[in-house]
């Protein structure tokens, strides 16, 4: 068997880039068996030339990225610098000069995708970025390959493995979040800043990439609402717990009606989660991906959503396949992105729960499910916990706008029996 | 945007054909938005033309597979008769007259995969079979594509509907074998001649494709022994939950040893699944496979393993890519297998449960113990259940050949203390 020589050109060498090339030295003979190519990483660019690089191999270290991306020994560019603007310049220069690139730059992707994609397809060139979403989990691949012609309803993730570990920790010990910030810090779990992470902007970016990948159109992280974890208490998870959910943090991705052209509803919240759904068995600092297709019926994908190795597996398997391409003389790029008809985020659906501290007298119930009722929010169950001016009533609701829902607490906030609105949550598979 | 047209004939209409057909009709202008194909079915090859068919659109019909194959206006062969002699020498026809074709023919594939691959890759032409294992689930693309470069370790699949769903019924329900699986045929979950299922067969075929794929070797399904699930009573899945584990039926698939030429086991067996496991939670007809590599980590995919839609989700996915292929004029067939090093059955390692009915005397345990210790069988737990003549004693081993467990077996059946040799199970995540 001929080998076919692909030579890989890195910018970036911190702990994902050196997974990359420890694996493509270690892997080298067996890829060639399974595929025909011979990779190897001729050039890497690097901020800080005066620090040792083991595992960097034969490939020449470099201070200036132009110096990868237009060399003639570099055929495919994998960018893991993680900034937005040089990493969009760097980019969009390999594909102007008609190189593949295999970047994992979700924040850049959110937010320059559609520039990107155009770039590739005039170039004839191939942007792959799996590892952008959900680390090792090969939902990319799934959504592009797999599910090209699937009639995808809904996507749901846990795209975060701080938060997931988080609110997992948090579930086990009963403790609350400053404590279990504190812990994930110190584990390392969590970042001295954690903003990223626990405000849910990390996800924001991912489920932009997700509906974007899903569904062929252009979303940004602008167009998907967020709400982090910040809020979500021990008493929220102890309740939950007790009408049998757990709380995680989704990045929900939908496909609204029934004909095109059809909306797109993203957004990242807290939410509510039978104990009984597949999502609910993701723990720790796991990631996972669940898809609902009218053919496929019930998809999920459970995986590492983050470290050196797992980023760098998924790496490596876009890297074969743009060499792939690059090898046969044929890059396969999708067609242009379509326009995003963004729903309006008061107008996305959910079922709802809802907690009310309430004077415990006669007719209250009923002044309360009035409420509900005027503004068009039906009640599917409710428990009362305590008596008298301690009684707490929760409701879990059916399909709701977060419009009715909003409306419906402003008005009960109004109610001289309710002393107060407590926690909010959606809740999936009610 | 200029759509290419990519034509496919069909061989075979049933549950699969139809749906498939369906969701080519369906989601066709859905389709060429995100890929640029414009995918129709233009003849359809069926055993009885007199019979209504439904939802077949314009296609031609045809009482003669060869009508379908070499049919100027077929690009693309999708192949769902499902028997083996037929199917195989028509997917050959196709592939020499170098078409594409996409299959979901399990027991052809684990029998004469090798041949077929190779008369693609002679021919410049693509075989794919998503949905001969596992269904809706994207198994092969993973392993194909985003796990090229992955050192995987093992696979474990449940990738049989049929007897996960009598399993999840007979430990929900405390029942027996025969029981559940009257009632597994009653409601269709079962066929009426349940072999295939129930003695493992099924799961055996998915194992060899699996084993082909991951490790790019030829392997068969006489080299995967198989048990099936016949001997599981519900006293087993009683002995398994109060040790905190749930019996499931799994395809094993590992690679052996360090470094190239590796050994490969491949196995079909029910095992004792700890309740924390991934596997432990996936219930009723669901399939999943895990994946363990050194790079990616721990990787789950779960969802549908069988059904007409599921399984033509899968089909369309293959015939999305096989047409991109066409369209792009090029198409990307992987090198030969290599021959597969099979390591000999009674070499495999496991951890095992066994449970011996002893009389309660003392030196039982410690004569039991040494029988395992001289065959080299170290004992990870042990428990005991009842008292002098009706004792039963329940151990888990660490790690051990299949030949050291059946050499200990052999020998604790002679000894006069030991009434009886019960249940032997292979324990994972022990």
């Amino acid at each position: 068997m001929t080998l076919q020589s692909v030579r890989i050109g890195l910018l970036g060498y911190g702990t994902v880039g050196g997974s990359l090339c420890g694996l493509i030295n270690e892997q080298r003979s067996d890829i060639a068996a399974l595929t025909g190519l011979d990779l190897s990483v001729t050039r890497v660019a690097v901020n800080d030339l005066s620090k040792e690089r083991p595992g960097i191999g034969d490939a020449v270290l470099t201070g200036d990225a132009n110096e990868v991306i237009h060399a003639d020994d570099v055929d495919l560019v994998v960018e893991l610098v993680g900034t937005i603007d040089l990493a969009r310049r760097w980019i969009g220069d390999a594909l102007r000069a008609g190189k593949s690139v295999v970047t994992g730059n979700k924040a850049l992707l959110a937010a320059h995708g559609r520039e990107l994609f155009d770039l590739a397809a005039a170039n004839d060139a191939e942007l792959l970025f799996e590892a952008s979403v959900a680390g090792a989990i090969p939902l990319m691949r799934t959504l592009q390959k797999s599910l090209r012609g699937e009639p995808i309803d809904r996507i749901m993730g846990i795209v975060n493995g701080t938060t997931n570990y988080m609110l997992s920790a948090m579930t086990d010990q009963g403790a609350d979040y400053a404590d279990i910030l504190a812990e994930a810090q110190r584990l390392g779990y969590a970042e001295a800043d954690p903003t990223a992470d626990v405000e849910g902007f990390d996800a924001q970016a991912k489920a932009a990439i997700i509906a974007t990948v899903a569904f062929g159109v252009a979303v940004t992280s602008k167009d998907v609402p967020v709400e982090g974890i910040t809020r979500v208490t021990s008493a929220d998870i102890a309740n939950a717990k007790r009408l049998g959910y757990v709380i995680k943090l989704l990045a929900v991705v939908e496909r609204v009606g029934d004909q095109a052209p059809y909306e797109i509803s993203a957004r990242v919240h807290p939410a509510m989660v039978p104990l009984s759904h597949p999502l609910a068995t993701v723990r720790g600092s796991f990631n996972a991906v669940f898809i609902e297709g009218t053919a496929v019926d019930e998809l999920m994908l459970y995986g590492r959503g983050a470290g050196g190795r797992p980023t760098a597996s998924a790496v490596l398997g876009d890297v074969i396949e743009a060499a792939s391409g690059i090898a046969h003389g044929s890059v396969r790029t999708p067609p242009a992105l379509a326009d995003a008809l963004v729903r309006a985020p008061e107008a996305a659906m959910s079922a709802f729960y809802l907690d009310l501290a309430v004077d415990d007298s006669p007719g209250v119930l009923a002044e309360v499910a009035g409420v509900f009722g005027a503004n068009g929010v039906s009640i599917k169950s409710m428990e009362q916990e305590g008596l008298g001016s301690e009684a707490t009533l929760a409701f879990i609701t059916h399909q709701a706008s977060e419009a009715d829902i909003a409306a419906t607490i402003e008005k009960l906030q109004s109610l001289p029996s309710v002393n107060r609105v407590g926690a909010l949550y959606r809740v999936i598979g009610a």
